[in-house]
């Protein structure tokens, strides 16, 4: 815990009005999406500089606390919960584009710059930050960093990771690095830049990103089309990626979409309910390139694995279209939905899909699953409903159970038991279906190195041995 | 060095006739292109599976000898020279392509794996791998991932790091890990196979490799433009970037196409000789791109960027327009030319370029440097011609000074002394121009975690501190 006489050193820093320690603040600032855990931060801090940060990460080295990043909070891992007593940095105040390099495509941003905000910043530039999510409103840079957030436009730009040519990073120790300075090629040793993509700030915290951005989509065109069985889907998938560059490639049963139509904002794509959709969005660079899109939908059609679908003829329909998809996790927010975010190879979709329902059905007979996810990258959402009748309590409970038969089954497949929302605390004990002992002794060690005295985000994604 | 005993173990490993002690393998196995050093292996072993990469690792450590891995030797940073007594672990048996999934496009492959080999596999498979690069008909997929091999395609493409979704490496402690196994989206914590991706050994050694495949290009033009100064080179780079998807952009001085029309083989593109010349290279997806590139075109002429240019228009054209650009580090190589492997930020290339031009002239106005190189990745190749009348030795002495000029100028540019050739031994001592001594002190640290007893690739990038 924090003493009075840390409290002190640390207004010395930031300045006495940044170091928060009211109960709402506390509580605002200590938690992310996740709501299984209880807030229960020492003090919120507010620096301005790396050099704040710094100083803050070498106070807590000598007076023994710890610290938590905090982005945006839109985390779904408990990944920046504040949940025992730690002091949480928050880069609210670090928001600043510091430099734009026209000829690199190159910006420099502070952590705390807002996914939304760079975008429009690109947008300013008559270019393009592909990373893209339905949290960009507030999920900040340096957390999406840490998490190597991915989204829906993963199938043609990549993950977070693609994107960072730079990181400052405070390490656990306090040292200030700049790493890999914005360059593409750059062959002169271990590439730290890329261990703290996606460390969850358990190594240090990322402070300023040099980011690349991409020239903008030209003539985006989205596909909805309805299949009769999941198989289908998977056909689609190769019939349009042999022949286009697709920029999306979604899927979502038809629960999904009884949920989100439901709110009445938003209409079924075609009259026809089947069993599974798919959305598909591609650059449209020529009219022959449109042709070929409608010819690829009529040889799906063809086949037997589409019964109807639509095109987008304008950016509304568009817009319309991907909300099919978007507004899927806001509107199943209602059904206290157990969420699973899980990745295999795309070709062991199917068969890993099939387990995945025939567990939940055997198990859980009169629990609804809806099913969605990027499935171009083999990244699925699972999301059980709570039937209505079923406490909140006893609802989880049961999910636990229901957890480790999931998770066997990704182990099974060799998947991933989080793909891109992190692991934090949610994910903490099922590290070991994704990675092995061996592997995980080397992240220990590792983080030992960057964090001798376990300053930064201890208790995430491991705990050190004791 | 070797005991007798620990070479009758290395038989027992792999076989008798897979040990080789001769002093013609030694001589062969024991370097890469890299000439400044002798050869002094004690051993070179040839085994087929992980399984004997890792008993050979285990009873390197048991036995205390250091060990050297080797792919296609085409290194040119002595990366994978072995000139002090250690073992040569070959990769040239375990060069089978193992595992191949047509929805994941991904593929999986030995260490041993030539690069061509890989790019007719994925042809075979009617798709694409994209790192090219002149040594690809030599240079095997292990020694690419160990330096995070670049190239021609970049621009477009990448760097290898890009394509390897999964890697199996056995550590310098002798643990075997499976990293990725072939995911798009994994967020389990630290990614450690970005650690090994660029490591030149010197973690442990890469195995296996899972490496993801791209559709073909189609329709691929190359232009070659002769420009009146290296601003115009950048001006065409904006120029064109701006509306067409680049799959290349190279430039090079006028004294290359002296050197590679000598040979009588290729011809100028056009009759002018310009002092620099840009290659440029983009699908045409369909004709209104043909017809904006040739509106781009004249447009740089316009602005009296272009002096002259040409298109090819057929593959027989580009190949031979390629060749203007692929066959200088070939000719150049009579001249027994000092080479430097550079990169900084794009927009800070022309200052650059000004700068090491001013430092040669002045101090060797008599030297002839012949430039090329990856201009839309920031990658610059200055390659320093050894004047007829001066020996072998005296050049290099004569080069190593100008050498740190050199790199102090890639330090003010924050820039990198080694753009995708690597530390190895030639740039470890200056290695500190591009890393700080406090991310050197990481690096070392990392490397201690994987291989306290340094056994893998002792030697390269940096020195441990005794």
């Amino acid at each position: 815990m924090l003493t009075p006489s840390a409290l002190h050193q640390l207004q010395a820093i930031v300045g006495e009005t940044r170091v928060k320690t009211d109960a709402d603040s506390l509580k605002t600032w200590g938690v992310d999406w996740t709501k299984h855990f209880t807030p229960a931060a020492s003090a919120i801090v507010f620096p301005a500089t790396t050099e704040e940060v710094q100083a803050i990460v070498r106070l807590a080295n000598v007076e023994k606390f710890a610290l938590v990043p905090s982005g945006g909070r839109t985390g779904l891992s408990a990944g920046a919960v504040a949940a025992s007593g730690e002091v949480v940095i928050s880069f609210d105040r670090m928001n600043k584009v510091l430099e734009f390099h026209a000829a690199d495509r190159l910006v420099r941003v502070q952590a705390g710059v807002v996914t939304e905000q760079l975008q429009q910043y690109a947008d300013e530039q008559d270019l393009y930050y592909p990373v893209d999510f339905a949290s960009a409103g507030s999920s900040q840079i340096g957390g999406n960093i840490g998490t190597n957030a991915g989204g829906i436009k993963v199938i043609r730009y990549g993950m977070t990771r693609n994107w960072v040519l730079g990181l400052t990073v405070v390490t656990g120790k306090g040292d200030i690095l700049r790493l890999n300075k914005g360059m593409i090629k750059n062959a002169t040793g271990y590439d730290l830049r890329h261990l703290f993509i996606g460390a969850e700030g358990t190594l240090g915290f990322v402070t300023e990103a040099e980011i690349k951005l991409e020239r903008k989509p030209r003539n985006l065109k989205v596909m909805v089309l309805g299949t009769p069985d999941f198989a289908s889907v998977m056909n689609i998938l190769s019939t349009f990626q042999a022949q286009l560059d697709l920029t999306a490639f979604e899927f979502f049963s038809e629960l999904a979409v009884q949920c989100v139509t439901a709110s009445g904002d938003v209409a079924r794509p075609f009259p026809e309910a089947t069993p599974f959709y798919a959305l598909l969005e591609f650059e449209a660079l020529s009219e022959a390139m449109e042709e070929q899109a409608m010819a690829l939908f009529e040889h799906c059609v063809e086949q037997g694995w589409v019964v109807n679908g639509v095109m987008s003829q304008n950016e509304t329909q568009l817009q319309n279209l991907w909300r099919l998809r978007e507004d899927i996790s806001e509107t199943i927010a209602k059904y206290t939905p157990y969420k699973n975010d899980i990745s295999v190879l795309i070709s062991r979709v199917p068969a890993f899909i099939a387990d995945i329902d025939a567990i939940v059905t055997e198990n859980y007979p009169d629990f609804d699953v809806v099913w969605f996810g990027h499935i171009g990258d083999g990244n699925l959402h699972l999301n059980i409903l709570k039937p209505a009748d079923l406490s909140k309590d006893e609802f989880f409970a049961k999910c636990q159970v229901v957890n480790k038969q999931v998770f066997e089954t990704v182990q099974k497949y060799d998947g991933s038991i989080s793909a891109e929302h992190g692991v934090g605390m949610t994910k903490k004990p099922y590290l070991g279906y994704s990675r092995s002992p061996e592997e995980i002794a080397y992240l220990k060690a590792i983080k030992q190195v960057f964090d001798p005295n376990n300053v930064v985000n201890p208790g995430k994604i491991f705990d050190l041995d004791a």
